[in-house]
């Protein structure tokens, strides 16, 4: 049940119909950014009857949620979410691309990467400090010092970062260090990591689980915004099928379908979509023009010698050409690249 | 194995090659457009020796083909096949748009259609009048009756057409009709009729199968290449997986990897890959965006009383609309939309 | 619509109801072997009035059928189908085995497999003479030959054969030799085929396809039955998933759900449902356990030497093992093993 | 690689080999279980020398692992690993069976089911406390309160209990309570709960995830495993595909694999396996012919009032009919059903 108040009620008629909603026993949630105030009623098992909430001063409608999903839903809030990331926006007409290595590797690697995906255009840096491998006996990346190292690179290049959350134990000392966590596949129905990232006031990536549904992602978003963290970013990374000569099946209806549902930016990441390096510009490029509002793309200074995702990573230079041809298709959808403007003047001495 | 003639190789020493293969109980395949001649071996089990050929008076190389697929491989020719429908021009710069109902239906219907999707720059005109159904008590097409509304149709426009072809029974009879023969998707390792329609000098446009790997596609069209028949378009319509949300999940990998293993033209099939009218046109740009050179629409004047696909059906000015989205694609990655341009100077009366 | 007669309705009563259903244009089917006659009625594109129906002199009830597939399911007909094959029964409370090579390849070769499959208590022979291949270049059968082959090992061994039909031009000559025709997984919407099919008397095998849901395996079988051929036998296979290391995945789940929606016969095929040797025997127990009503297996006198399937074909004595496996699993469930009994008193000489 | 030790080599020689792995930089475990010590090497990045080990004191041999899991494979361990809980074996050649409801609701509930299974022949009861929901607005189950029901019908029926752990945080609590710690399907890439686990010395049931392949599955099992606990279960319990009348695919096939690539025992979970409460049975059947050591079951006293999956659960009649048909089974391939023995004299009255 969603609640919409008048243009001008007053906050003591706000308060009055959250007071009702906690009294059956029921969830208040406010609805952020709409034109007016409305509140997202959940907790219910059963259909709410409007006629209650109607007859309350100030009350405009009650409009019964057809969607499982209820906060993140375009039905109950029709206007984009904006995100924020420093002066980066997300969400808005400028798409916004993050690239960067799959893991941090030393200094050398991630600050030669960052400086080449700034130089190209983007905006976000990205790189993994703790990895989630499929073996124990895999790089399981630098941890702490990992988000150190991108600490640095933010600091000389002015780049906001985004790094992989593992698990509830390190999202402490993430959220420290990172602009953006990132929710990987594998963690998409960790409720209990999703619930955690509710509490927090950073912006979440959340990316699709490898054979989550559409419905399920938007539920897995659910969590999080329904614990009070709106700032969530939906990611489509490609799902699994019977597909073999690619890693995955990038699936991109999932792209507008998604973009209808719910009013939560969406980016696609075509690095492990294909997981072809050959063919990651045309899969970005396909994201773009299907509506998504933002990339995260694999970007290694040496894709060959890199510790993970090897095959899939760009150098430099095809990363520069990649991001040529969706500026190309970001105009013609009347759409544009943001591009890093905050460098800042000196670059200081390593710190971190 | 491949055996690459000099440049100015004479026809016997042609000839002698393909009477080596061919005592060697091998067959030998010209391989069509390249700029030197070159034969393609085939029904060898096991690798030949390059030396056997390479020795030849005439012969500049003998490779293996590395692939199962071998004379759809870009190893075998690496510049694109042309296919060419009057003069529409398929795999070339030029993106070429296929569209009209997905069942002819009616006289009225189907000229309608017809006079819309042209309009908005359509070149070829698509319509089924023989429909594989999931159930024998669906409509299951005009058969004849449909083929000669289709003939209607192109003498009315200018547009080509394109039908499927539901069996090897009426393979001449739709021939006689259509300038491209379809196979759809449940045909798709139907080898009988792929051998059959290999005998023939028409242009297939070839549908993946629901769970066909690519693999499988590029084998399914090496069994029409075979037979003598070069003229092969692979369609990508949207394969089966897990999603229930959307009617197919459009595999938009398949694009790029397609082009880079193929040198066949490679169109997309959004209405069925999304199987969402509001969402076909995101997919239509996507596949242009991904370097598919063309389209197959499903646009109905009525959607709504459609006898088939009526939910993934654009109406005159959906589809209109979405022309005007792609062509801002194709321009965006270097290439335009063909659109019709040889219609009649004076429509002449039914006929057909 | 299922049209169910008084249990002493007479001819005259139940023409009546025929041609009440003709004159609605509509097609009635009479249901063979229930212990009442009743009449399905198809074609009519929304639900039928019972009334209309029930008024009828003759007539005990009418009643709506819910699933899309009508004369297939068990809504229309409770009991068993039971299909004859000579003196082996398919759906009645023995289970049958079905065994035999991948290809039918040399006269000695289909000899030795059959002598070794009847020995160790198979009662039909399979053995494919027209192979659909997914590369061109491979073995696609003996065609014929093949075919005479499998009337020579039936005539030696008095088992019955059943063996793949690849497409409509060669059902007569396929059914002038076998017992049973397979319809092969890549043609199971082979629509115009099944037409055909549905017009024999021959009991037909319909292999689910490799991604077909069983909703769509059952309106398969729809086709055949609604043109008269009431002798089908559904056949699990495996479907294809992300799984990689084995073949296929056999759908256990399909035995008891085909079993509670439709009444006819079901196989299971534990060779291409995991593809791997060693583990048929194991998938055979579990197709028994889970309620099917037979086998089929691909068995080969010398496996490392077979033309196709080599890696999935047990040897003769594999074979005798995994049918005293059987044996036990069907004691446990109240069930028991056909085997073979019409022997020919003295092999006859050679004649095909 | 593994360095497989003399029948009667010496604890100092044994230490020499460990001490020969660690200068190496890499991580020796002992392999438990054999009838010969061995020591198993993870850590390294490229394949070991055997030369290096096998000149060694007391080494008898020294074998490369081929497959990406290492001390979880039969490569490693030849004979199987058996899991004791209390007197419950698994892993041997008692099929041991699981069952109760999907959530502990209530104690009158929950003592119900565990009367009915024991009395039907489970030894283990099952139940959930902590529910990880796809939807954050679902019963999310009754925590510690749960775990306490579930002691307490322990204590009164001498059944061991098995319940779903959903994250590190409360690791500590469950395991105060558990007699087996279950990974439910969306937690088993959790790699951080898998290592927790693995610091443990409590058998852990571990789901394969929901697009998991075997193999990680069993690199999954292998983070735990590498950790040091060695008493690990895995369970089959379906996975997603294209198809829609049941609930999950249940794979069969990977019960004889995973048999065959690893010495952990082997469980089904039929019940998510297939979906359909009707179903059940016949999937259990299935299973343990397969050759599954054991079953999980959600058994509720009454299905249709149950707060989480009803339509899947089994009555307590229905479980006990699925017990005779799973003794008829386990009969047939040599097996015998474990069922309970250790009830308490006099049921003490509650403590929890």
């Amino acid at each position: 049940m969603l609640i919409v108040m008048k243009p001008h009620a007053t906050s003591e008629e706000i308060d009055a119909v959250k007071k009702k909603i906690h009294s059956m026993g029921f969830t208040a949630h406010s609805i952020p950014g709409a034109q007016r105030v409305a509140i997202g009623v959940t907790g219910n098992k059963e259909a709410l009857e409007a006629e209650d909430f109607i007859i309350l001063p100030g009350v405009a409608d009650a409009v019964r949620v057809s969607q499982p999903f209820k906060l993140v839903s375009r039905e109950v809030k029709e206007e984009n979410t904006i995100v924020k990331v420093g002066e980066v926006v997300l969400g808005g007409p400028q798409i916004v691309v993050m690239a960067g290595p799959c893991s941090v590797e030393t200094e050398e690697q991630i600050l030669e990467a960052a400086v080449a995906v700034k130089k190209a255009g983007a905006v976000i840096l990205r790189g993994g400090a703790f990895k989630p491998r499929t073996s124990p006996y895999e790089f399981q990346g630098l941890r702490e010092e990992g988000l150190k190292l991108l600490a640095l690179a933010r600091e000389k290049t002015g780049l906001k970062i985004v790094t992989e959350i593992k698990d509830t134990e390190t999202v402490s000392m993430v959220a420290d260090y990172a602009d953006i966590l990132q929710v990987g596949a594998r963690n998409m129905q960790n409720f209990s990591l999703l619930e955690r990232l509710g509490t927090l006031r950073k912006p979440i990536l959340l990316k699709r689980g490898l054979s989550a549904t559409l419905k399920e992602l938007l539920m897995a978003a659910e969590y999080i915004v329904s614990k009070g963290n709106h700032q969530v970013i939906l990611c489509e990374r490609g799902i699994r099928t019977f597909e073999t000569m690619t890693r995955n099946t990038l699936d991109i209806n999932a792209v507008p379908v998604l973009k209808a549902l719910s009013h939560l930016p969406v980016i696609v990441d075509p690095s492990h979509g294909i997981g072809l390096r050959q063919h990651v510009s045309a899969i970005a490029r396909a994201g773009i023009a299907a509506g998504a509002d933002g990339l995260i793309i694999e970007v290694h200074p040496h894709p060959d010698q890199a510790l993970s995702d090897g095959h899939q990573s760009l150098s430099g230079e095809q990363f520069a050409s990649l991001m040529q041809q969706v500026q190309g298709i970001a105009s013609a959808i009347g759409r544009s690249l943001d591009s890093a403007r905050d460098e800042p003047a000196v670059p200081r001495p390593r710190s971190g």
